[in-house]
């Protein structure tokens, strides 16, 4: 690999994504939602409403394209979703052809990865800013290039027991469906590529865990109220299998300000750390 | 309702339907697929096979267009799908843009419902003739006016044991997931909708659990054998519920000729009978 630090501040290529409700519901769906009776609305078109977890799906391609850029040179295999942070501005179009403006905002030296940050800010088609996402991307074993260490996020530890919990199980074909929302990455559906990456089989998608979570906490805290997700972001600190049953423990001991983390239940460990949401 | 008997022989408008590899997969997980090992080829666009049962889709708005013909009037939420027949006579395209020709083969008077069959051949962009459908629909409330019956056909009972037996739970978001291969019948979704019909919640379509019936077939039947289903049929006895353990049980007293039928675990009752395919 070659990183070249003059990249920081590089605007991408600006991504254009169109989409239907189809794609509305099919997202819904792989972040498991139709599930409670509060979310016919998310996978209903005669009464839908788009999950604010639907904003990480237009800026996605920048998670593989920033690699396109002269001055990287990374083996797409090393490359490995860190950190996600979402901020919604307002109600997403029910269908729309938005345009999302990727910038690479960071590099970092975290010793044994690489750290790249790419933040994309997605406008509607009649001009109105929707969305930012920020991808925080590890290339594994890219690290020691002497750069700046970047601000440091250790996992922090939350006092037990938590005001919410949140029990799940995601469906075995769960990535399988995710996948059809725009992340056909193999990592999540062929058992040969998964074995090759060292996995005992195919992995669910970190932002399909991230948006089971977001659905918890919907559900914990923002039905009763009628408040919606401003912000949202996590770490994935850990692998989750298809059909594994995801625990989303939820604080919020300051009305509106959320923390959560993720744990799999079936094999207790943590899976989505350093979990925060604003609602309202 | 009134019934124009001089419509049997009748041509409906052709139907175009174009798919590609992500709505063959969508289909695939609309009826389960995934789930066993042998079924990553329905379900992964790098070794994508189209399951017979797709063939279904393409044809299906007949089965509400019929309606429009000058010589029906027809309370829409009377129809039921009664009875299903797949003829395929080769591998689907992965992709395509096809062309369904729709006939109205039949109107038989049940006495208390009508029976209206319509028969729809499928042809390829490059004029190949892929599959044929008929749709048993019956009418309810609408027969006794002095038609034909038309061939009557009884439960069949078979002989205990089967030769296989394959037992698998839908998703409780399974009939969410499937209508969007097409049928968006708000009875698969809607309570309020569920419930005017008189049923405790949305169910699940007939042709899902048809093709949950056609994997189980291939499944126990076909895959050892590198078998294909040649045609498929079963009645839709009873309503399935989203969520419900679906346990198929298949005969093959003579190699390639099937019997199967359907029993929804949970409730003890045959929802599909009457079952037959071959294979080979």
């Amino acid at each position: 690999m070659t990183i070249n630090l003059d990249l920081v501040g590089k605007d991408l290529k600006p991504i254009e994504f169109s989409y239907t409700e189809k794609d509305v519901i099919l997202f819904a769906l792989g972040v498991g939602a139709g599930i409670l009776p509060h979310e016919l609305k998310y996978v209903y078109e005669n009464e839908l409403e788009v999950l604010p977890m639907f904003a990480v799906i237009p800026p996605f391609p920048a998670f593989y394209s920033f690699m396109d850029e002269d001055g990287f040179s990374i083996n797409p295999v090393s490359i490995l979703h860190g950190e996600h942070y979402l901020e919604v501005y307002q109600e997403i179009p029910l269908k729309d052809k938005v345009v999302s403006y990727p910038v690479i905002t960071g590099i970092y030296d975290k010793i044994k990865s690489a750290l790249i940050e790419i933040e994309a800010t997605t406008w509607s088609s009649n001009k109105e800013k929707l969305f930012l996402n920020r991808f925080s991307i590890y290339v594994r074993g890219e690290g020691g290039f002497g750069g700046e260490r970047g601000p440091l996020r250790h996992n922090i530890e939350l006092e037990k027991p938590s005001d919410y919990t949140f029990s799940e199980a995601t469906s075995p074909q769960q990535a399988m469906l995710y996948r059809l929302s725009g992340d056909r990455n193999p990592l999540h559906i062929d058992p040969s590529f998964s074995s090759l990456a060292g996995l005992e089989k195919p992995i669910l998608h970190g932002l399909s865990t991230f948006g089971f979570a977001g659905r918890a906490i919907i559900a914990s805290c923002c039905v009763q109220n009628n408040a919606k997700i401003k912000n949202l972001k996590a770490r994935f600190s850990n692998y989750v299998y298809p059909g594994e049953t995801l625990i989303t423990e939820i604080w919020e001991h300051n009305p509106g300000v959320i923390k959560f983390q993720c744990t799999v239940g079936e094999r207790s460990i943590l899976c989505l750390t350093n979990g925060e949401a604003i609602i309202g």
